[in-house]
């Protein structure tokens, strides 16, 4: 949550003039991303009304050859009328240019809020979207592996070494072992695939009251199984922060909004148990990652790896897999 | 550099709904302020246009007491037509609330950008913003001490000690109190005060092409000699950033433009010299502190002290006194 990149007002206005959207009257360094400088910006063309723009500068962690992966999926899914932000195409119809190396995207602002403590209707609207999203993708030819797969949470642990990971809670090392060791023995190698966002926690849904007007920071979006995105989803709203207290409401809900625009397969609903077993095992192995290897004085607030070692338990508890029982 | 405190959405609307703007549509932290965190929100009344304001919430370096004198005075310049931002005041007519202990105020948002290498047009046009709001600030009945004079950076250079100057570069202790000495014996006391600024660097002034659209960050804003804003903007806009090069286009254009509305007396064009001595001072005793007293881990990137030794430089040298002869 920072802005890396200082950029003058004069330089600022140099990037803009190479897209068509007229002066720089207004830009602001927000406090968004954690692998990018964004700033809110603002342009008016002539006798129009002032637009506003997110511009996104991509510092290092990202790598640039998944832009026009990341870029062209905004527009496609765009052009679906899915709620997400339009890349603004520069003068040379490039959807990212670099400025002293670094690539930077001028991207739609769109306006709403992040919930951080929702209702059921916002969830059922989230549920509604990312089914919007799946049913689009599926006509984009674009393509990215996952590299925040199975394989990459067993090197992320594997790099971390069990006497780390036990430093955090002496009980991890085990869980995490016999977890990794369950999932791939039954991660499922059978279910449609699609592109998935792959991270659509609240922070990264814009929203209006009830509606869903933007969903956003696709830096993770991939092809993977289209049910997986689901539980990723669902691990990320259902629950307090924490992940002490799941949230009936909030998991019938977000499953009822899917389901209304692209209903699951009976199989795709049996793997939901086994999916958000993974997706927990997804944000346990970064969180941990990030606890033990992020310096002390580095600019960001660590999240607590326990958080996602609760719902991994829930989600391994028999007793909870009739939470997704829709058959 | 920074945005300290973290306001979910539903905080965030909370606070919005105890002032007469309408419903929030859109939040984003930004990168700016060192004693407060500041959001970009935008709120909409039914049937109207959204409206854009900045969320301050004052964080524990600014002393609360001191807000109705802040945010009093933007309304009275604003008031007077004066490019300020208005604060907006809640249901019950106060100009700030408190959320959680902690101080928070609904500015009006104002567009430009803050340039960081000016033309002379745009030194001339920040000259005459700064003289209107001295004409405007005469009809204003608050006042302030300056907290950040003579005696406090006497007391700054104290509290570091001489070695610690020393540690910056050799000759700095040295420097550093032959000039405080120079300025108690030579420091004017019969110019004319009023409110002022004392903090006008181009980060906190916003402008259109050559058009000065705000004057921000009052967060400084005291009773003290008039003539002394004019060089503390001098010293802040004539230099290149590391007070290596003096700018002798912009001091004219700032100066002329500040005439153009503002006369200044014979006394005060005397007084210049020793007054930007005094701005030097302010800069180098504040600059010197942070320096020697800010933790490494801190979130912020300090600025070189040596800045402002260089701009001493130039304004001891009675050769340059010249650049103030107006008469």
């Amino acid at each position: 949550m920072a802005v890396y990149t200082n950029l003058g007002a004069e330089t600022m206005a140099q990037i803009i003039a190479q897209f068509d959207v007229g002066t720089l009257v207004s830009a602001k360094g927000i406090a968004e991303g954690v692998s990018n400088s964004n700033w809110l910006i603002e342009a008016r063309r002539e006798n129009a009304q002032s637009k506003r723009f997110i511009l996104t500068m991509y510092e290092s962690r990202l790598d640039t050859d998944d832009l026009p992966f990341f870029l062209g999926l905004l527009d496609h899914l765009a052009a679906c009328g899915c709620p997400v932000p339009r890349t603004i195409h520069d003068r040379d119809n490039q959807p990212f240019r670099f400025h002293e190396g670094k690539a930077i995207a001028l991207i739609e602002f769109l306006p709403g809020i992040s919930v951080s403590d929702p209702h059921p209707d916002q969830a059922r609207a989230v549920g509604a979207a990312l089914a919007q999203i799946h049913l689009a993708a599926g006509q984009f030819s674009g393509t990215r592996p996952n590299t925040m797969g199975l394989a990459a949470w067993k090197q992320l642990m594997a790099d971390c070494g069990g006497k780390g990971i036990a430093s955090i809670d002496p009980a991890l090392e085990q869980t995490v072992a016999n977890e990794l060791s369950f999932l791939a023995s039954n991660w499922p190698d059978d279910l449609p695939h699609s592109v998935i966002h792959a991270d659509l926690f609240p922070d990264n849904v814009l929203m209006l009251e009830n509606t869903v007007s933007g969903l956003i920071d696709f830096y993770f979006a991939c092809t993977d199984i289209t049910a997986y995105d689901v539980a990723v989803t669902h691990a990320a709203w259902c629950f307090s922060a924490d992940g002490a207290n799941f949230r009936p409401d909030l998991s019938q809900a977000l499953l009822a909004g899917y389901q209304s625009v692209r209903p699951l397969s009976a199989a795709e609903l049996e793997a939901l148990p086994v999916l958000a077993r993974g997706a927990s095992m997804r944000f346990l192995a970064t969180r941990v990652y990030d606890w033990l290897n992020t310096p002390n004085e580095a600019l960001v607030t660590l999240k607590d790896p326990l958080d996602f070692a609760r719902r991994l338990t829930f989600y391994s508890d028999p007793a909870h897999a009739s939470i997704f029982d829709f058959t």
